[in-house]
């Protein structure tokens, strides 16, 4: 069975581009946006979270299948503009904002905006006339594997507060919106935040704002080393909940994957660029690529994303402990430590490996130039060829 | 009495250029040299860690200084030759090198490069005929605010029996090095490392291999929330150790420091985006800036460095606890949650804030568009003046 990882490795071995590259197949995130439209059903909205991969060839492909865009910046909005995308079908999705960022959105046509502060509402309120707000609840999901934190959202009565706030000011209070975490594995984890944010509606709407959407966020998650449940239990288990705590009318789902489209349709090839035992005795090798953290690998903070790496060419199926650590000379540019990795005990400084799934928060994160090593580049395929390098 | 910081908020207020900027006067940069320069006296040889800041007018003005540089890839290379410095001042520090790398280095006239496995050294041997070799010693030191763990340096066996190798090859084993960590408040902590490295050039020059220099890296700290000891108090404790260690003829010393130079001669301004309690009853209020772990301030990371923050402008003297976080949609860019922060109780959004001594690892680290947030811009001036803009 052909893999889009197969059609990618045939563009790789085709082309021998330099390593670190990044190679998208525009066609896979196409095809997962597909599938989670399908498995969502056409009532949910999907808004695709720009900043997973912000590629103009990727924004291209999903605008044809229909997709809304999660912009975080007015630089985002630009992006998706410049892709095709209708304004009204964006959603500037962050809460943190300057008033000339709003005024830019509200210029180009951007109709919702997210909001958890009251200074943040009435910037809208002033730079926005009569938007569409969306809410962001706090909330308090089981662990995923890049958890949120308490950055983003606010208290339920604060929430509450602010959909009431919104329609004075002459705005409208559309939804609700929270995030459970991203690379979430647990489909039941979005359970407790669909019932407080039903306890949210049902509050706003005895003063008057009825909220009539509820952005569940992202967080769908992709195999890695670790296998993910299938599109079709998240849609199983939030439509259960959905029912569950809002048993008269539901509010209209809306998604904001990011990394569900579009991890899966990338790969990294990258170079062991030395391969070596600190001392005679050292039970493992370190393994020192040409990517690290600051060159795309940036979720391998904390060891948090374990990818999947497999050599190229050919090598001895025994393998060995291996210590995987990225080119520059930062102490804290080592991908795995704790986490088990094993390697060929074939491999060789100079040999190729492929990184697989790692088409989402990479290329995006490259720092421009730390230790003079440039961003990851990436080429973007579809139909097996070559439709955009950068 | 005036301080650099001093002259770059004059310019600030004046030029008002759009926050979040990083401001850099080269002329503190060229005083913290020459600083560094009269209290390790004229045998010590000063590298410039270039991966710390490498605005090409910091390089010239360390330059005209007599500086030499550590580079850490073949575009940091360009970009010293770019300012004017000679070939033979630049040293390649970085040990994760390929072969085409170290070609170009060569063919540059780059003649020191450094080493730490036997790989390495016959590609060093290979394309870089004759060149001086520096072999990096891993060290256990005391905890430094960012430490580099295990990854670079080989144990001591392996280290003498590289310089013998190095010999062998046709390489001059011209000197050893390590690294302390970076921002190591200890003067104290190089005691250990020197110990170590007298006695693999002991066993080294018993097996013909005499390494005539020591570079024992960079690490000296500055002023942040804490205070930094003096350089002198490091110059003072690494000569004792010096000449405790090496009874005899002492090697030349090398010192590599990146942050000891251009960390005070920076100052980033940049602007409270939002400032808000997550409920009424939020006993602290949360800070979010326009600048972040991806775009400038990525040593916030495990809030390691915890930088000085100046509110711009009047605001009362009463002040209270803060969670203080980046502009981006990810969970991750808070940059302090656990260190305590206070900030006026007038500080309102859009109020404008300096970060003192933030000209070291801030700008090169920026993400090249995540969150569609551009890289930190980067103003160089002398003499009060703007030289550069990037």
């Amino acid at each position: 069975m052909s893999t889009p990882f197969d059609r990618i490795r045939r563009f790789l071995d085709d082309q021998q581009p330099p390593t670190p590259c990044l190679v998208v197949d525009v066609d896979t995130a196409a095809d997962r946006y597909r599938a989670l439209a399908a498995a969502f059903g056409p009532a949910t909205r999907i808004q695709y979270a720009v900043k997973a991969n912000p590629e103009p060839a990727v924004l291209r492909a999903l605008r044809a299948e229909g997709a809304s865009f999660d912009v975080a910046s007015p630089a985002e909005i630009d992006l998706c503009l410049a892709a095709g995308a209708r304004a009204d079908t964006l959603s500037y999705g962050n809460t943190v904002k300057k008033p000339s960022a709003i005024a830019m959105a509200h210029a180009a046509g951007v109709r919702e905006f997210a909001c958890e502060a009251t200074d943040d509402l009435e910037n809208i309120a002033r730079h926005a006339p009569g938007a569409e707000v969306s809410v962001r609840l706090l909330v308090d999901p089981p662990a995923s594997v890049t958890p949120f934190g308490r950055k983003f959202g606010c208290a339920p009565d604060e929430a509450a507060a602010l959909l009431v706030r919104a329609a004075e000011l002459g705005l409208d209070p559309a939804g609700i919106s929270f995030h459970v975490g991203s690379q979430q594995l647990d489909p039941a984890a979005w359970d407790g935040a669909i019932a407080l944010a039903a306890k949210v509606a049902t509050d706003a709407a005895a003063r008057g704002a009825r909220p009539r959407r509820l952005n569940v966020g992202g967080g769908l998650g992709v195999s890695y080393t670790d296998q993910a449940p299938p599109v079709t239990a998240y849609a199983a288990a939030l439509r259960s909940a959905l029912h569950a705590h809002f048993p008269g009318e539901a509010p209209a789902l809306v998604l904001e994957p990011g990394r569900a489209v579009v991890a899966e349709a990338g790969l990294i090839r990258c170079e062991a660029v030395l391969v070596t035992r600190k001392s005679a005795m050292d039970p493992h090798r370190w393994v020192y690529l040409d990517i690290g953290r600051y060159n795309g690998l940036a979720e391998t903070e904390n060891e948090a994303i374990a990818y999947r790496f497999e050599p190229v060419g050919e090598h001895t199926p025994d393998d060995g402990p291996v210590i995987i650590a990225g080119p520059t000379c930062d102490g804290d540019d080592v991908l795995y430590q704790r986490t088990p990795y094993r390697l060929p005990l074939s491999l060789r400084s100079g040999d190729r490996l492929d990184i697989l799934a790692a088409g989402a928060y990479t290329a995006s994160y490259s720092s421009v130039a730390f230790n003079g090593i440039e961003p990851l580049r990436t080429y973007c395929i579809s139909g097996g060829r070559l439709i955009s390098a950068e």
